[in-house]
């Protein structure tokens, strides 16, 4: 039994909702737990998972707790966007697909953008697409080691989320965030610290323990103070993100029909299956 | 006699004001230092401290000096607000004591926020609170390697000021910076130098040489380009700075008539008393 | 023959104009490449080279090239502004000059916030003054590890231009941005890459043949998602850009009319003269 909280079953002293299909949300010790729950998948997050992720936020915002933590289970932390999402046309055509896929990403984000309490993703292994943009939006991010941060989006003719195109700037400065958003550049841990997108990087072997005993402390502190001097720092951008928001995911429904974007995931599937 | 300006008697070269009780000012070699001088308290900030300062910044924004340096006397540079000033509530309760004490923040950080000319922070030891909050509003931040940065908000129930909500994300990114803001996380010298608070770090021994000489090198430049220069960088963020500054003020006085604030402080002093 | 696109004799895979007398303009392998051409002055600009910069950019920006590369012919990137612009005063006086040249500055810095492409620096050495600072305008700033980075405006009684007192404070936070925009502090490559500015330092032995491999790698990917990725980017701070720009050319009209700059200037030549 790991530290973090793990399945309900093995977790009798804290409270945990089984209502989740790709999730498991455990509160303990003050902390809510949001675990992406598809480790065969490499926690890829399905249409499913996107809302459900966005039922587990408005709880978790909702709840006693004082923490709001967001990991993986398994080895992966998340490969972002499943994309057998792009698979399923339905009888408005691609046009339709694109425009829902758009309005699920407008609330998925926007769920991190209106989080009322310090949010924490503790990266357990590697990280990709919306899963690292999103972290700009997070209050504190822990890594392990072995964590990688890529965001392949050209590659596969798309265009960036998760508000990454203001705060990956922010963070970073233009030169090291283009590289990233733009030029598919995998991050290290390592790296990730030192642009300021991770807060600190552990030792694999210690990881765990480390970050949940730094966790268990922090939510010991006055609950109060810790959720209003977090809106108080998002209330200097929060506008400013709902309206990065809107014009990723503007661009991202015209790329998701365009022939550019159709090609390149085209042949990601086709290279894949010859693996 | 250290270069730095020290008493006024010992600098019959340089013109100093003996009209503060608090502060050592002096102006040489076309730099006006204010040093805080309550070395036994650690430079704590009473209330006539914070007064003292405001009056302090607005005779160096019109004198004839070209920089204008802040520094601790003694081993501290700063330990942060001084606790007791929560412990005289005046006959209007503690509502009345909040409100007042926030005019006074809110002016205190308005003088950072106006200054026409470039100011330094020269960092001679540890830094708590509200000293190293308002470092986001300086143009150079030197610190000695004995320098440790430290603003434990929530510890006390209280939340960030110094428009460090706004400054300390831009500066560091928000997973750097809410670990300091909201986690109470103390940065070394080395730290805040990499995170981008600091500009430079000198080893203890030649501390005060080497900031000395290069300040005066500095003050040599052409007075207006750099009253300009720092103006015009001002320009790009001071309405949002101001906003900012409004926005903490309201926070922290609704967090001083809090209970979760209150225990937080009892519990600050009984902590202390039992030393 | 050089990896980058030297001559037009020397490519004949690629295109080349021969409009320009300072520049040498090629493309080849999808990227377009502008090549300061005056390698016996260190690059410095001329009223003639920013005319024909924003030419060149503005012909760049329509061509058929995914990326846009600026780089220097010989040892050195570029020297900044060439100072002998302010020797030819016109019939107007200085003021008239001075207004004139604020109106180049404001159209040369308009086509870098406007270009619509991903802009890459290729920074061959040493850089100086406006050659700096535009760099944050850039989308990936490649440096070999014998470039420098100075902007020596107080010293000639200036101030910042290129949009940097608003990219630099962003990109490194004001106590790093205000030494090299107020106090003239030079950086090393390795100094300009930890601090943002540069995406990355190579060794000077291999610094072409790394950075046109991996720029011809980029140049491959879709076109249209990397255009419309960095315009996403710019689109969040655009109207700021432009804001800031025209701040900074105001305050340097004025600086160049001004006494003080005018003794800092013919203290610089006189300095020159004597070596």
């Amino acid at each position: 039994v790991s530290a973090e909280g793990g399945s309900v079953a093995a977790k009798p002293s804290g409270s945990a909702s089984a209502q989740y299909e790709t999730l498991l949300v455990t509160t303990e010790d003050k902390i809510t737990t949001i675990k992406l729950n598809r480790p065969a998948k490499k926690n890829a997050i399905t249409t499913v998972m996107y809302d459900e992720i966005v039922t587990a936020l408005e709880q978790a915002g909702k709840d006693n707790s004082v923490l709001t933590v967001f990991t993986g289970a398994g080895d992966f932390y998340c490969s972002g966007n499943d994309l057998t999402n792009f698979t399923k046309i339905p009888d408005g055509g691609v046009e339709l697909m694109a425009k829902q896929a758009g309005e699920l990403l407008r609330k998925y984000v926007k769920a991190y953008i209106d989080f009322p309490k310090p949010l924490v993703a503790v990266v357990n292994g590697p990280a990709v697409g919306i899963s690292v943009t999103a972290l700009g939006l997070f209050d504190l991010v822990y890594a392990t080691e072995r964590a990688t941060f890529h965001t392949p989006f050209s590659q596969l003719g798309q265009s960036a989320e998760g508000c990454s195109s203001y705060t990956f700037p922010k963070i970073m400065g233009n030169a090291k965030a283009s590289e990233m958003l733009l030029f598919n550049k995998k991050l290290t841990a390592a790296q990730a610290c030192d642009f300021g997108l991770v807060t600190e990087v552990f030792p694999d072997s210690s990881f765990n323990s480390e970050v949940w005993t730094r966790l268990k402390s922090y939510a010991a502190l006055p609950p109060n103070s810790l959720a209003l001097s977090k809106q108080l720092i998002r209330s200097t951008e929060r506008e400013r993100l709902h309206a990065v928001n809107d014009a990723e995911v503007e661009l991202l429904v015209e790329r998701w029909t365009s022939d550019e974007c159709f090609t390149a995931i085209m042949n990601f599937f086709q290279s894949k299956a010859k693996l």
